[in-house]
């Protein structure tokens, strides 16, 4: 008798991963941005000392040393001989980086300086190691997105600066997290004022006041501001420490090209407080924020500044905990589908910035208008 | 001197995952089936209470709550807004469900009744979220498998119902448990009788005693039914319980469509046990089992009971082990391969049955025949 | 008002995995080859006893057993039936391998000898186990790379012999050992000369003393053979202990398809040590090396072979970590992009044999030169 195929016959299409089946998504789209040629934190000055630090930026591998004269470098982390990370070596006394496997050295310009037991010297393009434009700057070590294999390429925009930082009356605090989610979506969170009501519940506004407030918005070719007019005094407990005296709120929410979400408030004359949220990209779904945050006030600082760091981070991990649900619910679905209102204020603005930056467009169109909220 | 390349110039596809190479097989092939327009058990009545319950269904995350009335709903778990799961949030006094993130609401028909800080109501059908028709019956919570978006389509089939629960002599026993396999794998598991000797070697049947018997098989539009001739009473522990006095054993396996295995067993005139085993794919390769066990018996029923979940459990250890395996080989190689013989006796039927119930053929073609096993 | 789509309108490709993305990498290309037809070693004689025992071949489940002589099978791991392993099983009396879930017996040709329940004999093709040949010799198990399916081939050709294992006046030691990475990698790590003064700093040679040595290779239609020329007594530990007396070195490096890497080494007249390295490729990245060293020496012999293992150990220690970052590497960038120099001496040939091999061509063209190295 020959046997029969049961399931064998007619079986199915076997998925890798499990999907979400019962609803059809627009299948592998995801806001995620690929930009060249433009700035972003690779470190902080203070993590970069003798040994190579080892960190990521779009996906690739990149190793940051400092050479002979403490001058930071970036390579793609990957020995061209045979693709060990070459942030498992050793900095030499000449500043190359020594590669752990067959002892090959690299300059900051990626050169292969030195190849042990080779008889000729190394001078061969194909040995090169892709380095990246690295600049030091205000305590971060920021490295250029566009990596080279020995061309002259200098880039001719510079980095971010932190505007109040080291500004006599500004005190200045800073601190590092990360974010599972694209940096679009990391972005929008941190510029995005109607979640604070319910992901923050309590920390920043509570129940709305059914008070309406007006969005002025002014996009131009590198950057969007949102204007927020008619915002009362917060109730909540930042607020409350910022200000005990009350007064008038002045509101502006920017995303500047390529990274940066940048809150600043004044309430009254004497307060004032900006935040620079500098994202950088560590791969599609993972985002590093550098956040630097200098205020003025007419509280002593030192009263000020125990709070600023923990009431941070305790916003940033209920954003954190949001994100990394988000992101995953979005890979299980096999893509975004967002529905939009026009309360998403920035949103399709700094979408389309990004866009514009990954296709390398310097111009961009302006555009303007209002929104109003009830808050 | 140009360097020469040596695995480069030649290098070969780079398989993601490991790969059974020294064996061709079909790839891509297993039986998974995605059925539209069944009900499948979602939950037990008692698991979902105050809170949003989350669970899967075809790898589909959905929600379950209960409105204001206690009736309860099912979303796809995925706000509409900003594709956040739905279940982190919570259910409002007046029964709608309150995304974390945005604080949007949704009734159970997955209308989004509330935008915070929006000036406009919400009534964009882009703002709904998907939903499950559900039902509650008999202590479980039902959905249908064909999400709508704001559509009125109404299932007109009804849930499975167990027939002897709460039917007077009977006792009810029930239990959740979860197989790692196809839904196709689970219920020919459940429905197959060779295994018994090995698999659940002392539990049910030992070494064959050599019995000729005989199963009659009918498949109909939507069920396969085997009634087994011949059987004589199982020397195991199981029939030593049901049956002390011995007796002519009865002995149905049934496959239900959409999901549900059932065996039926009757010992004497006194001795009936009937267990429904409902299948619900929580995604290709995974499958929860809601078990319910009804029987009635000459023994007192308070010395049967504590028996029933220790040994239903036992076996189901047993199977969940080898379905485990089986899915990991299966995915291991890429696909099924699968020989069957005459006495694997209801396989192909089961996925006759299936293949034409995701085709959405309502209609179908008898086949009746017989199979002899030596037991 | 009609919601607007932000980041959904021009949402980008949803990459699976985190991915290297500021470096073009030309994708899917690593140096993995699958051979067929080629003895590989798939266990040791020992570890193989009454059980039947599972491992893995260029990522193919491989179940071993011994039959009523204890002469032992290897069949794919997979019963045909429903695809369980049959590993999970037990060996009869009879010598055959019986199926955990229902009890199909396997014999080790792979032919199916014994269905329980079934009325008729069992002799359908289709119901056939994959067997690979296989022969115990010198304590291991090999099994030969091309599954049947009921063909009579027979391997025309026969396993590596280890030469001095068991010869009057050599001590021999064996060690299993597991690399993550591609079995290229892995066996031009165990053949390469310039990697050991940094990775293996102070084992094998410290800093380079300028030496300049000769490495004359030559490659015919089954191996490369690189013999090193003018090397000085190396200082390092393993050194002293071979040879406390000094002497002229002689150093053979050898590949011998399909994958043994053989190191053998001369001091003076009666010091001498053969190291094969016999390489199974558990899956394409995935190496295990059985090391059996058999040495010759002035010293006596239970003073040297408590340094051996521990010795080896550490070196291997070391080559595994480096051979799993590598791999770790390529995967992230998608695939490998080697520069090589011409120190890399036997790299590019056991290249071009492995492929030769994958190929079937068991011609090959001789090719001899010279290399100078620094050391």
């Amino acid at each position: 008798m020959e046997p029969e195929t049961s399931a064998d016959a007619g079986a199915e299409a076997l998925p890798a991963p499990p999907r979400a089946s019962l609803v059809s998504t627009r299948r592998n789209a995801a806001s995620v941005v690929h930009l060249k040629g433009q700035w972003f934190i690779a470190a902080t000055s203070r993590e970069l000392r003798a040994h190579p630090l080892a960190t990521t930026l779009f996906g690739t591998p990149i190793v940051l040393f400092r050479d002979r004269d403490g001058k930071p470098g970036a390579l793609v982390d990957r020995c061209p001989h045979r693709n060990v990370p070459l942030s498992l070596g050793h900095v030499e006394a000449d500043g190359t980086l020594r590669c752990a496997y067959h002892g090959w050295r690299f300059d900051t310009e990626g050169a292969c300086t030195f190849i042990p037991s080779l008889t000729e010297r190394s001078d061969a393009r194909s040995r090169r190691a892709h380095a990246l434009p690295t600049l030091e700057q205000q305590g971060f070590v920021w490295v250029y997105s566009s990596p080279s294999q020995g061309g002259d390429e200098t880039p001719d925009t510079v980095p971010h600066r932190f505007a109040y930082q080291g500004k006599r009356g500004y005190s200045t605090v800073a601190q590092v997290v990360e974010a599972e989610g694209t940096m679009y979506s990391t972005i929008e969170n941190a510029l995005d004022v109607p979640h604070t009501a319910f992901l923050h519940r309590g920390l920043f506004r509570s129940a709305s006041r059914g008070i309406t407030i007006t969005a002025k918005v002014h996009r131009t070719k590198d950057r969007v501001v949102a204007e927020y007019v008619g915002e009362p005094r917060p109730p909540g407990l930042i607020a409350r420490i910022l200000s005990p005296s009350g007064g008038i709120v002045t509101h502006f929410d920017r995303f500047l090209l390529p990274s940066i979400a940048q809150v600043e408030y004044s309430i009254g004359t004497e307060n004032h407080l900006l935040v620079d949220s500098v994202m950088t990209p560590i791969d599609d779904f993972r985002t590093r924020i550098y956040a630097v945050v200098s205020f003025r006030s007419r509280l002593p600082h030192f009263l000020i500044r125990p709070f600023i760091k923990p009431l941070a981070l305790r916003v940033f991990k209920q954003d954190a905990f949001i994100l990394k649900r988000q992101t995953e619910t979005i890979q299980l679905f096999g893509g975004e589908q967002f529905a939009s209102t026009e309360i998403d204020v920035l949103g399709r603005h700094i979408w389309r910035l990004l866009k514009q930056a990954e296709r390398g467009d310097v111009h961009g169109s302006d555009e303007s208008g209002e929104v109003k909220l009830v808050v």
